[in-house]
């Protein structure tokens, strides 16, 4: 018996694993690997103990622990034996060749496709560089307000709201969220319109849900924010890209690529990528088109808070008199993108049927942010903060128009900005790709226009460039650096 | 021009809103609304300052606003008209009769199949009462150490980490996850086979979009978990129930039913809602048809850590060879459903494809939770807390036996539990909807098992009953009184 326990049983008495679960574990192998055929009889505990130099008790308990999960069965006076559990043909853990990845079923084509999206490149891991899209003054996050509420309310929530939440959001929030952007977007909603949402990519993730079956056209502006293709491609839509002109969604172009659409994705206060605002016609023409077809349109609004210039243009939401227009909005840029908090404002019954879709995806909001942002925002420093960001936006915005007057002129041009955190920049001269892999090697972040085209060849030479994530200081060093890589990229 | 500018401009000097913007509104919805007419002419800047009584400046600004906006055009020398915006047949807001609601488009059909999916009822709003089912023990959160991780780490976090993070979730976090489910569950992963969800609900819908197309078949336990029946429609999936026997999931009948179905969506460890474990030998031959047909299985070990009597089984994902099962966890359970944390684990190859479709839904979970749980996993209360809590629900499950033994007898008979935290008592002779509505009346919740079948009519007349979310002197008086609702029951 000697020999067939230690064939069967290796364990380790200094090891992490305690000795039954060791036991429990080799006799557990053998048997799925096969060493240990069917029928076998396996050693006795009293022979197991001894031949291993532990306890009984310990060989007892492994084999029953093996005798319950069905690997053993007893016969009565004769011993344990091991179980038929027809293990022909069933790939076993150790007799498997080539890592797993290999032999498992293949990814669905949405999987697929999602997968070979590839998320927006540029990006230089570490604290944000000069260009960084996206992202916004976080060396400016109000910290010490923010701890405050967040330590306030964790104490009470660890007493009294651990259980499951509501899947629309916390009431205060939502109410919360409804006085600012009525207040600041003209959407003239109430509380019930609100969903508090995971940032705009989850309102967006549950519009395209809720508002479209497979296979259903959906018109997307071309050039668009990736995260609005991958939501369309999750929910399985079929994706129209429709021009972009100068007054924003060519709703002309789109009626004539896809009639029938069931929705259209805008960003209209400040186009993604291209940073312009969607003209009043053009506003119009989208939503006499989306009466006539019978569409849906997700109005995202991810950075309008911060207009330079005359005061904000409404929101598209606030011109819908029929419910059709769901509008996304997200506190990313107004606070900071960690904390995963945005919010959809739609007609409200739709709020109702948009929290079934939200508890199948996830239940509901996490609660201590929630609850933190609602007294950030009841107590004013939000309307704070915004008020300082404005501020220093107009500052930093300043810094990159000067320095691309002072320093980039004759390589690159930016282009008129009315709204939001980044600008285009037209490159004179150079290939946008070479440029931006030329600036990476500098420690800058710009992104080439056609990473956010779906037909990279007919984009324009020119770089997407954030201006709020640095100081204008900064701005001004990756400026000059940013020449150097437009200088760079015309000699290779 | 006084009558002209009363009829058109109302202003309120006390209202909330500034003059400026007031008489922006104003002359912006008599547009929209056609009071003002395509080419009138809008009075001036001092005409409507001297009539309404304020400054040239509010007026000058509010109609440079709406020239900005392209609601008025200037005519050099001779003023400010209203541009024609071709409004005619576009539904205006004033215009508009009946509720929004009534005018929008219809949803998709997915998501009018997701709105018709009530969330399980029988819970009565407030803090738990005896028969809950899927809460812990929320009055024995360790409250004390969960709010110094907390407060530490968001110190940290809002000075160094508030801008996007990765979609896999924070690395500390997923070694410390990698480590808790090999030591426990018998997973033998490594962090980089870890994906953080937000709670188990995620964990499947993130599974669903990456393995399923619109339209494939799946495999869904009959009865199941609600949760991953929405999930799976929201993924588009043809959902074909397959019943359950009392080894678990019949996967013979599945292979009757659907025997090239994509996916099988299973609760091994602690059937959802009957509680049993599933059979080796059915663990085995789940495995060997998905083997055959091609198939993933999606494995949700929801409550797992808490079983009652010999060792925890090990997970259906330890058994498997080839990267085919997709391990959910989720620390609903085993902490608390407001965090909103879970995870995903399965081959290393396929969280990377994963954490594509992640990015897809909602970008990355939020970074305080995610930062806070770490330190509370490494620093060992995790583990100190699951100790306690299996003492607790031991002492929880006994005063159920007890009171159900003492108070229930020749009224129901609990099924035998041997994982997790809640189980199923068949009625004897009673209506268990009946039963529920009169224990909803007394203050008890119960759940009907037919609540959770494809097919209720052919459930047995049964309750689900929870005993982890209330102490044990709770659970023997919701015992009597569920004992006064099942006389009053069978006597209507």
């Amino acid at each position: 018996m000697q020999r067939a326990t230690s064939l069967l049983v290796h364990i380790d008495p200094g090891g992490p694993e305690g000795l039954q679960r060791q036991i429990y574990g080799s006799i557990r192998r053998a048997i799925l690997e096969g060493r240990l055929r069917p029928g076998a009889r396996v050693p006795s505990s009293r022979a197991l103990a001894r031949d291993l130099g532990v306890s009984r008790t310990t060989t007892v308990l492994a084999l029953e622990q093996l005798a319950a999960e069905g690997y053993l069965h007893a016969r009565p006076a004769s011993g344990l034996f091991v179980a038929d559990l027809a293990l022909e043909g069933l790939a076993r853990p150790a007799a498997a060749a080539g890592p797993a990845a290999a032999r498992h079923p293949p990814l669905s084509r949405r999987g697929l496709e999602l997968a070979a999206i590839t998320a927006p490149g540029g990006r230089i891991p570490g604290p944000p560089r000069p260009f960084r899209i996206g992202v916004p003054a976080l060396d400016l996050f109000p910290t010490r307000p923010w701890c405050e509420v967040v330590t306030r309310r964790v104490r009470v929530l660890a007493r009294q709201q651990l259980d499951y939440g509501d899947a629309r959001g916390l009431p205060a929030l939502r109410r919360a969220i409804a006085d600012h952007v009525s207040t600041t977007r003209g959407t003239r909603c109430t509380a019930d319109q609100v969903l508090v949402v995971a940032g705009a990519q989850q309102g967006i993730d549950l519009a395209c849900h809720l508002l479209l079956d497979p296979g259903d056209p959906a018109w997307l502006e071309e050039p668009a924010y990736p995260g609005a293709l991958s939501a369309l491609r999750r929910a399985s839509a079929r994706i129209v890209p429709v021009p972009v002109d100068a007054e924003g969604l060519d709703v002309e172009a789109g009626r004539r690529l896809a009639p029938a659409a069931r929705l259209a994705y805008v960003t209209p206060s400040h186009q993604f990528p291209l940073g312009l605002t969607m003209s009043l016609p053009r506003r119009l023409a989208l939503l006499r088109w989306a009466q006539g077809a019978g569409a849906w349109v997700v109005e995202d609004d991810y950075d309008s808070e911060f207009r330079h210039g005359v005061h904000p243009v409404p929101c598209l939401h606030g011109l819908d008199a029929d419910g059709r227009v769901v509008y996304v909005g997200s506190f990313s840029k107004s606070l900071a993108p960690a904390l995963r908090l945005g919010f959809l404002v739609s007609a409200a019954g739709l709020v109702e049927q948009a929290r079934a879709v939200r508890r199948a995806a996830d239940l509901h909001p996490p609660l201590l942010e929630q609850a933190a942002l609602a007294d950030f925002m009841t107590q004013g420093h939000f309307e704070r903060h915004l008020r300082r960001m404005r501020a220093a936006y107009r500052e930093r915005l300043a810094g990159l128009k000067d320095a691309a007057h002072a320093v980039g002129a004759g390589a690159l041009s930016l282009r008129p900005i009315r709204a939001g955190l980044h600008c285009v920049a037209d490159l004179v001269d150079a290939d946008a790709v070479r440029v931006a892999r030329q600036a990476a090697a500098r420690g800058v972040e710009v992104m080439p226009l056609a990473a956010y085209c779906a037909d990279p060849g007919a984009a324009p030479q020119a770089l997407v460039l954030g201006f709020a994530a640095v100081r204008p200081e900064d701005l001004w060093d990756g400026m000059r650096l940013l020449v150097s890589a437009i200088e760079a990229a015309r000699r290779t």
